[in-house]
């Protein structure tokens, strides 16, 4: 097939995407990419270099509301490139299945947001409101550089989201019949509880903080935490690691290193999770240190004007109805929602992101702008 | 200080025997040594090796009742020979104190094995019963083909010790003061509780097997197992080793391991701790498996003509009163009380066994030598 002959924009741009070897953090110029058309369309952009990590916020319009899109040009690594039907970063349609990585996560979606703009500017030139793009080069790595960083620099200046819609492939079976309004938090602990070291012959010139820690993670591992709400399951606390003794058999080791982790809903605080913890070690007499770890906090957008407008725009550009979801990980959406954003997930199926031979069914990518589009429609005139 | 000038015959031995390297399963020449001694004064010796082990059995008469002394010609490794004062293999006496590899476990107690013989074979040509040695070259390492061959070798033609002095280093502060009258058991269990690998995302897709093993082992630690006894402490359970987790701290490990040790008293056996167990196991509905190890069975020596004889031929020897034990670790003892054998460890101070400058006052090593020529004498006269 000669793909300058018969793709469509949205798949034409994906492949310019996909062509570019952006393994995170580095965007290899396809922000560049997207910037030139943003800008050929009205849009003003503010790139935004932090540390190793290129990010950029474009904004089409001055007035509230302000619909963002907000998506990744960074992909994860390849894997190993020989188990791979078609070189990762050299796009091609096979069946109707375009492969490539980040054919999913989330050059196609990226490709749907910026080809949608195009096809809407052009019908509403003067659109209501505000368009906007948050693009950044670290979502798949560490992320410290990257949204979040642009977020705290639009709040610094108080310029605010009202709607935030991130790519990221929500869908399961066909294209949008998922997006998530939410994801629970992720909040973790490396606890070390300590004792002294001894011989096991003789117990009582030692202190086993294996035996000492077993009833304190036996009741963590039994609290029931909340209950959840119409959104979310209920908290979880799962312990992912333990670790202590020397290798000797006949050694009662000084230490026992543990790990875990709470997936929690808005029922929760980190404070609230953290002090009922430390309830439990404190009631079980431990001596410990506990290093926590905020890896996102949860963010909910209950029903409204977004969910509304991607339930109609959805139905309409597939008459699939959608479900709300707040499974799954986390991703960036949990940097925006905390400045008042309403923000949802939606992008394209899911099933074979991070893996080799990754890909999506190339026709749904052009549902998806229509997704897109209708979304800016319902909102934006 | 030229040692032929000076020596004692005692220490004369424990200089030839130091000076031979034989690091563990190494015996380098040393029961050569010593069988030329006993040989030389009547014994009928019999050389036992057992793959890569030297051992030899030792007996001078052929009626009952049997007092046989038993020891190890091998040695722990020196450690970082740059640490010794004096080189580990070449025995030296500074202010008072032997220095070697050995000097106190055990070839010091070797050295007045033999010269006691020697001594009271010399008084007593004619003595009753019969004098015995049974010696090996691996009670530092695996003990696998040191005593415990030997002794199955003598159980199979039904020859038995009536009593045995191991020359384990059994002394606390003076030579003498405490003799062991028994040890505990040991058994070892190597548990693998087996769970559902998964996310911590998605715990309903898992089962953690760290979260189900944590009250089986909060029940293991709190159970009393027995209140010990009058010659032994209470049985106590220690884990060593605890180990599970893929080291991400998003995943639910499929797996834990645990390794725990028993130190048993006479109250247990090996059985009755196995079933109380996986009594506890079954309860907490764990799926696992264990591994058991039988490190040592517990034996006893209650008062009787061996403890008597030691006590008697210490006080006359030093002047102290003994004191009976059974703490600490295992020792090849635990292979020869089953026969049923009275058993006692007598030997000299334990401070530095296993240290690098192992040492011991010299003059210890003769009163060792008049001590086990006083029960000698007790015994078999």
């Amino acid at each position: 097939m000669s793909a300058a002959e018969t793709l469509s924009p949205t798949l034409q741009l994906a492949f310019d995407l996909i062509s570019r070897r952006s393994v995170t953090p580095e965007d290899s110029g396809c922000q560049a990419l997207m910037i030139a058309r943003l800008e050929a369309i009205g849009f003003t952009v503010e790139r935004l270099r932090f540390d190793n990590v290129d990010n950029f916020w474009a904004r089409r319009g001055t007035e509230a509301p302000v619909l963002a899109f907000a998506g990744h040009t960074d992909v994860v690594p390849t894997g190993p490139e020989e188990k791979w039907q078609h070189p990762p970063f050299e796009p091609c349609i096979v069946d109707g299945k375009l492969y490539g990585r980040g054919a999913a996560d989330m050059k196609g979606s990226l490709a749907s947001m910026v080809v949608a703009c195009e096809q809407f500017v052009a019908e509403h030139p003067t659109h209501q409101g505000s368009i906007a793009f948050l693009i950044t080069s670290d979502e798949e790595g560490v992320a410290t550089h990257g949204t979040v960083k642009v977020v705290e620099h639009l709040e610094a200046r108080n310029e605010k989201m009202t709607w935030c819609i991130v790519g990221e492939p929500s869908s399961t079976h066909h294209t949008g019949d998922i997006i998530k309004n939410g994801r629970r938090g992720s909040l973790g602990c490396k606890l070390i509880v300590k004792g002294v070291q001894g011989h096991v012959a003789y117990p009582h010139l030692a202190r086993n903080p294996i035996h000492e820690v077993a009833p304190a993670l036996a009741a963590l591992s039994a609290e029931h935490w909340d209950h959840g709400n119409e959104y979310f399951p209920a908290t979880s606390f799962q312990i992912s690691n333990i670790n202590g003794g020397t290798g000797a058999t006949n050694v009662i080791p000084g230490a026992v290193e543990v790990v875990f982790n709470f997936r929690f809903s808005t029922e929760q605080t980190v404070e609230t999770l953290q002090q009922r913890t430390q309830a439990i070690l404190a009631a079980h007499h431990l001596d410990y240190d506990a290093h926590w770890t905020v890896n996102g906090l949860p963010f909910l957008t209950e029903e409204g004007a977004l969910v509304s407008a991607c339930r109609g725009a959805i139905k309409a550009a597939t008459g699939i109805e959608t479900e709300l979801s707040t499974s799954g990980g986390t991703s960036d959406g949990r940097f925006i929602a905390p400045t008042g954003t309403q923000v949802v997930e939606l992008g394209p199926c899911n099933a074979t992101i991070h893996k080799v031979n990754e890909h999506i069914e190339a026709a749904d990518l052009d549902k998806l702008t229509g997704i897109y589009q209708g979304i800016l429609a319902r909102l934006l005139t």
